[in-house]
């Protein structure tokens, strides 16, 4: 049986190129005793991808030449020689952009198709809402009545703090690339939204947050940290969940106002989402709860065919696309 | 009576000169009700004075024209309208650059002369030794058994943060500008120290720290701070106390490799050390009682005369001098 995917052709260098990547075919193996196979439904297009094909990073080995690009997917068991996993059960995990993946179980989660829809696995009932979740509930510790800042607010993860902040008595402030953006921020349930490429955003945040931030969700680093910092409330917390402002640069800027974590008696801090792996499913139910309810909810993109992959992860980093984006294969 | 005054003449750019202050003499006021006159006995030359020169700061104003350069004092009691002072008092507290000072009695602080001499009050016992109690205690909360590094450790903060580390078990590894100050850090307590001008700091740490750092104590700020988050180990604690690489450059360099908080699972964090005033009196007993045990000490280096505080601080700055640096009246 042939496997379509899509692999590592050049090491990309500064902002990922679509020519990086090129379609393959190669043949599915037979399973070997633990292993079973998974068809692919949906690829998730992530920040983080970009991360992986450097040569080698601290804590993920970097994708090789030939080997299909990791990203997360979803898809359903099609044959197993593994006592855990049986045909048709839905799973996510590192399965690669390809039609077929190959998995001895190992980071693999189970879904539960009546928490929602196969593609909300691998976004707000997924590592992204894991993020969200644990991010500013364990990190942040948000109280009601104060006020968070998140920035890339339009993506899952972003969306996803803001509406649990929301649920936790919290005045939502987010920042995103476009006024589109800003308006579906405030359709999703977030206080006010502010367009960070027409408006500066130590003023936005002084004209709507006159009183500090007391968290501030940071996805994207560079000069958006910069002016969060100086718009601290005492004690408050700063949660770095990713730089997506810097992961095309070779070296990252680091924030120039960190002591103004001590002026307010702040922390700094960030999370692993994959530290929390125990305690995910029950995160997954709170949020299927909550999903059910209104109270959370997602904005897909699906860009259709395994083809489709290249030129999705490029539109990633372009910002010309928000909510979560998808591949259906 | 004629008070001799070292004032700001000039708002100094970049590294403070001894030009930027003159000496000057003034009357000294009658006292009103409710003020006390104290007569200087030791000035306290610190880094934060270079910051108090701005013009203007986020939490305190900066000095004006004509003004003492402000700095820690500590003097005696020679005229008191303050029922809460009697003549003979050994008082400390922001008395300013000059032989006299009037004080409402707001922000000083009484001495014991039991706990130790005068001049010890403006350091170990006084607020230098309170951000190293408080800073490692408090904000570092080390473990016996950790790996502790303290950057500009030839410093009475510093110097203080290592040999407390070593009361409470932790392995204690210091850097300083040259190998004199790091003989005297090994004859002090610690377990190593590095000459950060001949040795690179990432090198030296990895040398000296194979298995990382669990608290990183901050004095200096730039490269420092970059090369010890690329050491971290689990679960670190970096505490920022100062910046005296950055205090006279006209913007602070970040941090770049703060993403290194995240996969250490670690903290960044800072302390002012006014937010612990309530609890200094106990911590001076506890001080002044190592001293006596001799688990902490303490060098001073004492210019004589008023004359000599600009000189001195444009050597704090260059680093030719280390331990508790005074001017005595």
């Amino acid at each position: 049986m042939l496997n379509q995917q899509i692999v590592l052709a050049a090491r990309p260098h500064g902002m990922v190129k679509s020519g990086d990547m090129a379609l393959h075919s190669a043949q599915v193996p037979n399973l070997q005793v633990g292993q079973l196979l998974v068809k692919n439904q949906f690829l998730s297009v992530d920040p983080a991808i970009r991360y992986w094909l450097n040569a080698g990073t601290t804590y993920i080995r970097g994708v090789e030449f030939d080997e299909p690009v990791r990203c997360f997917a979803a898809g359903e068991v099609v044959a197993s020689r593994n006592d855990e996993y049986s045909v048709g059960q839905w799973v996510t995990g590192l399965l690669g952009a390809q039609e077929y993946a190959i998995s001895d179980g190992v980071g693999l989660a189970r879904c539960d198709p009546t928490d929602g829809p196969l593609s909300q696995h691998l976004g707000v009932l997924g590592m992204p809402g894991m993020t969200a979740y644990f991010g500013l509930l364990d990190k942040g510790q948000p109280q009601a009545g104060e006020v968070i800042f998140v920035s890339g607010a339009a993506g899952v993860v972003g969306t996803t703090v803001g509406q649990i902040a929301k649920i936790k008595g919290c005045r939502v402030i987010g920042s995103a690339g476009s006024d589109e953006k800003c308006r579906y921020l405030v359709e999703a349930g977030f206080d006010a939204a502010f367009n960070y490429k027409t408006e500066d955003t130590d003023a936005a945040l002084k004209r709507l947050a006159p009183g500090g931030v007391h968290i501030y969700f940071d996805n994207v680093g560079g000069d958006t940290l910069d002016a969060a910092l100086l718009n601290l409330a005492r004690g408050a917390r700063v949660v770095i969940c990713g730089a997506l402002s810097q992961y095309n640069e070779s070296a990252y800027a680091g924030p120039k106002n960190y002591m103004k974590i001590l002026t307010a008696r702040g922390i700094l801090t960030g999370l692993i989402v994959f530290d929390y792996a125990a305690q995910w499913p029950a995160a997954v139910r709170e949020l299927a709860g909550w999903l059910r309810e209104g109270k959370v909810s997602t904005r897909e993109v699906i860009e259709p065919g395994l083809s489709s992959f290249p030129d999705a992860l490029v539109k990633l980093y372009q910002g010309g696309t928000f909510g979560k984006l998808l591949v259906s294969v």
